[in-house]
């Protein structure tokens, strides 16, 4: 197996950068789109089949050096006791969101194979179609990121029904996050043990709260999380996109790998993060749409700054826009390769 | 006239620490309410007694150092030959947004008083009604901010349509931002000689780009704004929401006065912009939902770091929240005034 991404994740020499791209498994790739073609969203999500189909492509056709299993973050809560709908205007949504204490007392802390079953499914498919070729990244949302989309119910521009609850019932914000740490511990670990090779939190809403209420209400539950997953022995990634007031904070998280977003140079988030983690990031992702030689510098400048960490992992700092020609992204994946090496 | 807010904008000492509030002029006031129930958005942005109505309002409501002049960012781009409607699912958008270079091309950079004397109209009220009062702050959106919306048309999450022009087709991104500044700052001086006593530019999108770009696509034009408006003899307001990757480059733009919002610390932000500048900012806004003892603790917190920039305006990191209680938000303003004193 190709192990550059996993020694990378815990600091070691690699001969060359690894790279994968956020959101490598999607509709800019003709294989997904005639996947996506005969089922629909939540239905390739929920069918170990396609889920490990779809997870599979990119490395076939990008050449990246880890896989990152296909699933939606809002898939997971659902045990706990929330539903879930999807409608093409807004994504997958929760018809009936967190809005009172007992909405919140009601949710469960449920073993993790619960109503997740088909997640572990295609985790074993995975660890058969990639036993020689790429390590598979499990993952999750964030403690917060779920929480948060559990009270707005969909995609929200400035989370008012989050910050509102926050502000004036913290307790029963803090009870929130407290149930939904503990049940994602469960879930990852479990993927973990299914054949995930690390596991991967994304903080998609991190950016929402300032950096004192970030500490206040998210980092605890992000620490506990982190402590416990490290108990599986694979690497932990965490990605908090848009906090860029707490990296100090997010250094000390106990996680192998923080991922960068690109709204800050990798040199200064370096700097701030500390010398204790790999980073993993953080190009533009519209750079991805430059012809080949403007994009070639913008891959040297984020390799020369990733130098400056203990260990890179190239990627971009968000996900890969829809528009992407293949092409290009399997330009920029040698790119990296090519340079890293010299 | 209190002259509190115009002496701190220029760096100078005062008593206590001014304040107001970004959207301090909107629907959480059942004043402003009352005048929205008989004219919608837009006819209120275009009716001089109105917008100065409702710029008024708050002024007596909260106690507040400034006003500013009530109107909407989208409406000063409609002299240059886009088309403008509302929708209350989305607010103020641009039914044929800009998408080519012939798109481009047609916008013309008229002189201010085409197609915008309502403005003036309304300022001009206004310098009778707050003469003994407080002063005037004038206001736009900030060049790259106006040019990212004429392209999305719309409220935008991920900006694509935006990002994929300006890495795909830079030139074109770049005569857009030419004559967006180049109206912006005439709209701006014709503000300020109707009788602004400063003048605002809300860079709203300012973190949609990272660090490198926001510097080789936005920087360059913000400055050049600046300069101009500068002759217009009153201090000059910059907010780049979500800008967090530049703020050293921000801090030399040459404004008298820069926002900060509530992504990062003001302490850090004080630190990054330098000591040339007057900070203002950075309060959560939701603190606006907190009882008295939490939200005084916030305040003054708020108010120490302030302490450490050559001179602090108290304002929220964001605008007011729609579900703020009014007599907290006077609460705020009086614990502005009454910890700053001290």
């Amino acid at each position: 197996m190709n192990d550059t991404f996993l020694k990378a994740c815990r600091g070691g020499k690699t001969d060359y950068t690894p790279v994968w791209f956020m959101r490598q498994a999607a509709r800019f790739l003709p294989e997904y789109r005639r996947v996506a073609a005969k089922a629909d969203f939540l239905t390739i999500c929920r069918t170990p089949e396609l889920a490990a189909e779809v997870t599979v492509q990119p490395v076939d056709a990008l050449g990246v050096d880890a896989a990152i299993f296909f699933s939606d973050i809002t898939t997971t809560m659902v045990p706990m006791g929330i539903k879930l709908e999807y409608a093409d205007s807004k994504g997958p949504y929760y018809p009936e969101p967190l809005r009172t204490g007992a909405d919140i007392d009601r949710l469960t802390v449920p073993e993790p194979e619960e109503g997740l079953v088909f997640v572990y499914e295609a985790i074993k498919i995975l660890n058969k179609e990639l036993a020689d070729r790429v390590p598979l990244i499990g993952f999750a949302g964030a403690p917060f990121t779920m929480s948060a989309f559990m009270v707005e119910g969909s995609m929200s521009h400035a989370f008012t029904k989050t910050r509102s609850l926050i502000f004036s019932e913290p307790g029963l914000f803090h009870r929130l996050m407290d149930k939904v740490s503990r049940f994602t511990a469960r879930y990852l670990k479990a993927q973990a043990k299914a054949g995930a090779r690390a596991l991967m939190l994304f903080d998609s809403f991190a950016g929402m709260l300032g950096p004192k209420d970030f500490i206040e209400f998210n980092f605890p539950y992000l620490k506990s999380t982190v402590a416990d997953l490290k108990t599986a022995g694979v690497p932990v990634i965490y990605f908090g996109l848009g906090q860029h007031g707490a990296l100090e904070q997010i250094g000390s998280l106990g996680a192998d790998v923080i991922g960068v977003d690109y709204g800050i140079s990798l040199d200064n988030a370096v700097s701030r993060l500390g010398s204790g983690v790999t980073v993993q990031g953080n190009i533009e992702p519209y750079v991805l749409l430059q012809p080949e030689m403007p994009m070639r510098q913008r891959v040297a400048e984020v390799l020369a700054q990733g130098r400056l960490a203990r260990a890179h992992i190239f990627n971009l700092g968000h996900g890969v826009p829809t528009n992407t020609p293949v092409e290009n992204a399997r330009a920029m994946v040698e790119m990296v390769h090519e340079l890293s090496r010299k």
